[in-house]
């Protein structure tokens, strides 16, 4: 593997991501150092949260640099290692961003047992996504018995995972989603309702169609519309996990937020916004959970797959044009 | 006391409410019936929450109805009394209204022990607006060793004593009111850095200022440009307590939200509203533990009075004008 490409950041967008923002390198790989593992990725991801590491700010994590690669997580293949616990054909999980392969110290590197699980499952549903949904829905959210639960961007990576995991515990659950294929993914899942907010006036009625006495748990990867339409609908005590607000990564002006946020007072409401990285504790008692869920049939999971690492910037530019079912993947090899 | 006065809602407010919304009506007070008791009101309560009763909306209290007397709390003294179990004047604690005297069944009535405290501060620093400012700091936001605490309306009823028990706990306290008179009620109660907003162009950075590493608790009592100054200065896990959001209350249209809301998410902000009403399970701990910091001098108050019934629509509208330095009071005896 004498030479690979890789992707990185050569401008800052404003607004939506486009293709000029990033540029394709060819790099050649040098044999792996003392203690270092050779690795070919095999799979990348690509995820919303990376829009807000585009922007030159202090966030929760630093921003990604200019004429460097793009951060991210990997699923890949030993080619070479000078470290005797990882042999040639091993699985391993990394995070070294964008690109078709990296040499790396051993300790850096997570050995992969797939299961029963294709590995590309480890970046999503079995992965960081699939943690988010399930600390978010049961540790931020505290779902408990009887709950009826909404799901914005519910067709997502992260969604689709609520969705299930609430149906598996017997709850009502109402999904939004854009357009008819997710809709119709929504309904194979089981969701309860499943709202085209793109078909929809008004959101908040839609919402209250479907959960007429409300709803006690609103999980929230959207913000804007679907946060307002949420807090119109929240019963008394609701519980709302704030996991994201695509509605509005890519706004160049500050958006306002939800007209109703007062509501919070009277309906007793808690929000609460977390980042997964928190809640690792939870990683084993989820994996188990996941796998018989998995094995039960009660869990399933959609990917949307783009083949080629220089086809990583439409398939992250396509999150925020609902182009993703489920999952958002890049296949490298 | 053959005729006493009241003050009815004539007609619903836009915007900040005016003299004329309200009306003020002599009645013929009628005999105590059997199990009744007469009582002669000594003091009311105006409360901000009142505004949003005023509006035709469904909301956690039903709205006030015209042509009806305003609903809210009252001290009085027994004049009369059918029922054994109160004496003529024993000092109650009463629920029916804006008005100068009422006959009532004596179930209805809470007889007061006023204790060491005058009877007026059972409408205040002892009562509602002192439980609201102590479940609110010490349930919801959690209150915990170390905290730096932010409090918006701090010099009123409720943000006052928010920062009094911060203070008499051992924490760092900012609080924002006003002008500088509040300012300097402020300072005089212990307050660590006092905020004139009307003195400041950017609250944000003279929170900041006041805390450059950040707070970890806000008590809400204001909303608008102090939540999304207490949003952009939150550190990570902080909680805040959506307790007013008086910036609000009058307005016509419906206000946007903080522009900074998707900061929740980075920085694990739990944020959550609640009513008095549903933490009435902590009045005794709430009095005994405001006793001992009376009797330390850890705690004192203010109360701005209005003299006269027909003066209580003057208190109630100076509260959104922020004429009140502590409790907002009405003297009826």
């Amino acid at each position: 593997m004498p030479a690979i490409r890789e992707v990185r950041l050569k401008s800052r967008p404003s607004g939506l991501p486009v293709h000029d923002n990033f540029e394709v390198a060819t790099v050649d790989l040098a044999d792996p150092g003392p203690g270092e593992v050779q690795v070919k990725n095999l799979w990348m991801t690509v995820d919303p949260y990376m829009r807000g590491r585009m922007n030159d700010v202090k966030s929760y994590a630093p921003p990604f640099q200019l004429g460097k690669v793009m951060d991210g997580g990997a699923i890949g293949q030993v080619t070479a290692s000078n470290d005797p616990a990882f042999n040639e054909g091993d699985l391993v999980q990394s995070g070294f961003g964008w690109r078709e392969g990296f040499n790396a110290s051993a300790k850096s590197l997570q050995k992969l047992d797939p299961r029963d699980l294709p590995p590309q499952a480890f970046l999503g549903v079995a992965g960081m996504p699939g943690l988010t949904a399930y600390a978010g829905l049961l540790r931020i959210a505290a779902l408990k018995d009887g709950d009826v639960v909404f799901v914005s961007g519910a067709a997502g990576a992260v969604g689709s995972l609520v969705c299930q995991i609430a149906k598996a515990k017997g709850h009502k659950v109402i999904g939004s989603a854009g357009g008819s294929e997710k809709v119709a993914f929504l309904k194979e899942i089981g969701v309860d309702h499943a709202i085209d907010y793109k078909a929809e006036k008004d959101l908040t009625q839609a919402l209250l169609a479907a959960a007429p006495d409300g709803i006690d748990v609103y999980f929230d990867n959207v913000g804007g519309d679907h946060l307002e339409a949420a807090l119109n609908a929240a019963k008394l005590f609701s519980r709302f996990a704030i996991c994201g607000m695509i509605s509005i990564y890519n706004a160049t002006e500050p958006q306002p937020g939800p007209r109703n946020l007062a509501m919070l007072i009277g309906k007793n409401i808690r929000m609460e916004g977390f980042i997964v990285s928190h809640h690792f504790d939870m990683m084993p008692k989820f994996i188990e959970d996941l796998s018989g869920w998995v094995r039960d049939g009660k869990v399933t999971w959609k990917e949307t797959v783009f083949e080629g690492i220089e086809k990583a910037p439409d398939a992250f530019v396509g999150l925020f044009k609902g182009e993703n079912l489920g999952k958002m993947l890049v296949k490298l090899a």
